[in-house]
């Protein structure tokens, strides 16, 4: 019941589909990797799956068919046109300019690229046009934006259109699964534990995370902020190409699964009114709804789990202001789909 | 491993003592009141324990002595100098002003009589001034904050002090404590159930609670804020006699037990420093620092869960800012204790 898996349908294998590798196929991103390309109908006339030796020779059933994971070398990426990778930032650092090179077009899910001048950063609903030239078999490098980012903008940048987003006051509410597979399985094996009343095992979090909530792990910078609210801040910036925008976030890991949730404050340049707010937000891609309030009936993480869309409600003016250019929000996303693995393969459909 | 309880002291049954009762010492806050006033050394020369005729009868051993519970009526107030009430809104509404013609003074925990005019709304570290003229044996009626107003002025109220707060944006992380002792083991029960693969029992919330999160159940108001969120803006406003401080807070329930925590942005009147705001709290009354950016160690609820103090960290200059009149800061405090129980003692500790 950490929300409901849908059903799946097939990729489709095609000869005229590109040449497409996984890179880091055992991890959680990995694995979601393979259900969205098939729920997608992702089209391939070629599949690879690339980890670590430690991985290599392990079967894999995909799509009907069966596959061995392949140890990921320099020679790895002849012939193939797209690379979803998710393998950490050093396997991405040493190994996505080597697929580039050889003709294969990155799409990079670990931060080493995101900053980079001349690589796009791509949410393909907010900004699909910076991906101009690229395109799968030629090379180069995409870099997928952190997944509190891209849950963020999905929400921000149809009233960013609208009224202009002067300053936002983000304060996250970040799942387990941002940690990986294994700060999964460690918040179900702590909370068995704490439930049984014995000590809880702490190997990826230094503190219990089961009936607990802590600030992101991410390294702290000399500024106060950890690197997951800077990277909000800076990858706003480059992917709204407007470095003016001002942004504070506080970003905390809370005890849930797999889906983020963010309150999000925002002072606009003009006015625009929570009806006003709540239409454009019906009508933008990606998007879904949620904002009953004669029920009380909000966006919460099981709702955003397994599924597409970044969820919105808690749409309201921000009493804090005595005009109308202030509005909060409450955002859920799924962490490993829309934050990760959807969106890139979203960016691989725009290659094609 | 909900946090660790600590060492309880006695309290001082002394003759020259107040006489006090305890209206609801069932729930969660009432049961709480028994170990703050334990652990506090309250003087009493009598105690009474008070609910409703359901719970009428039954045992408590508390301080040494055995108690009956009484059931609570218009004639449970005679000779009673001090009430500890904390039974729900409408117990208070018919109750603490009979007890305070009866010349016992109620110290209420309820939202009750928070906003009427003439009723102190007390947080001790903060505004004791306003109790002025208030005695035990003298009838009246205070009110003890909303709790995550209790929590959030602790920390705020001596930057406040300092630099003047503007505005302040809050969003919360709830724990269960907050809907009583069954909204906890309503949490730990479903937690078993999603473990074990059981569809979760949903008696006290609408929706599951074990690894989710959803706003805050308290009603909805027509500006779309919920009432736990006003309850924020206007006892602040009265706490600090300062209508004119811009407040927006976005209340959400976590899976956490006792503690609440908060995410709090703060714009303010004149310039201060990080360095200043930490020596600030360092000094204040009932806060603790933990502020490691090295250890990248910060507050969270286990650390406060049974503990008295208001714990802050994560202080820093808000970079979204370009002078230095913005703030970020997270908090955590114990809901039952100083969000409840622990505050309404030392109101009473006030009075005598």
């Amino acid at each position: 019941m950490y929300g409901r898996i849908r059903q799946i349908n097939k990729a489709a294998k095609t000869e005229s589909g590109p040449s497409v590798a996984i890179v880091g196929v055992t991890g959680a991103v990995g694995q979601e990797f393979l259900r969205v390309l098939k729920e997608r109908d992702f089209p391939y006339s070629n599949m690879k799956f690339l980890a670590s030796a430690r991985s290599a020779g392990k079967p894999v059933e995909w799509d009907g068919n069966s596959y061995t994971i392949e140890e990921l070398t320099e020679d790895s990426f002849g012939g193939v046109d797209i690379a979803l990778f998710s393998a950490g930032g050093s396997i991405s650092k040493k190994f996505a300019p080597i697929a580039s090179d050889a003709g294969c077009t990155v799409v990079d899910n670990s931060s080493a690229f995101r900053m980079t001048e001349g690589v796009p950063l791509i949410i393909p609903e907010v900004n699909a046009d910076h991906l101009k030239g690229h395109k799968a078999g030629k090379g180069g490098i995409i870099a997928n934006p952190n997944c509190s980012t891209i849950i963020a903008l999905m929400a921000v940048t149809p009233i960013h259109r609208a009224a202009g987003v002067k300053r936002m006051v983000v304060s996250t509410y970040q799942a387990a699964s941002g940690a990986g597979q294994a700060a999964m399985d460690e918040l179900e094996q702590q909370t068995r534990e704490v439930l049984d009343g014995k000590p809880p095992t702490q190997n990826i979090f230094p503190f219990q995370y089961a009936f607990n909530l802590f600030s992101h792990n991410a390294p702290m910078q000399e500024n106060g902020y950890n690197e997951e609210e800077m990277k909000m801040v800076k990858e706003t910036h480059k992917i709204w190409r407007n470095p003016d925008v001002a942004i504070t976030a506080t970003c905390i890991r809370v005890p849930i699964m797999r889906a983020h949730a963010e309150s999000i404050n925002l002072e606009l340049d003009n006015e625009l009114s929570e009806d006003d707010a709540e239409s454009i937000l019906k009508e933008a891609p990606g998007v879904s709804i949620i904002n009953d309030r004669a029920a009380n009936r909000f966006p919460m993480p099981l709702d955003a789990s397994h599924n597409d869309d970044v969820y919105v409600g808690r749409i309201r003016r921000d009493i804090s202001r005595s005009d109308c250019k202030g509005l909060d929000l409450f955002v859920c996303g799924d962490q490993i789909k829309k934050g990760a693995a959807l969106n890139a393969v979203q960016i691989a459909e725009l290659l094609l």
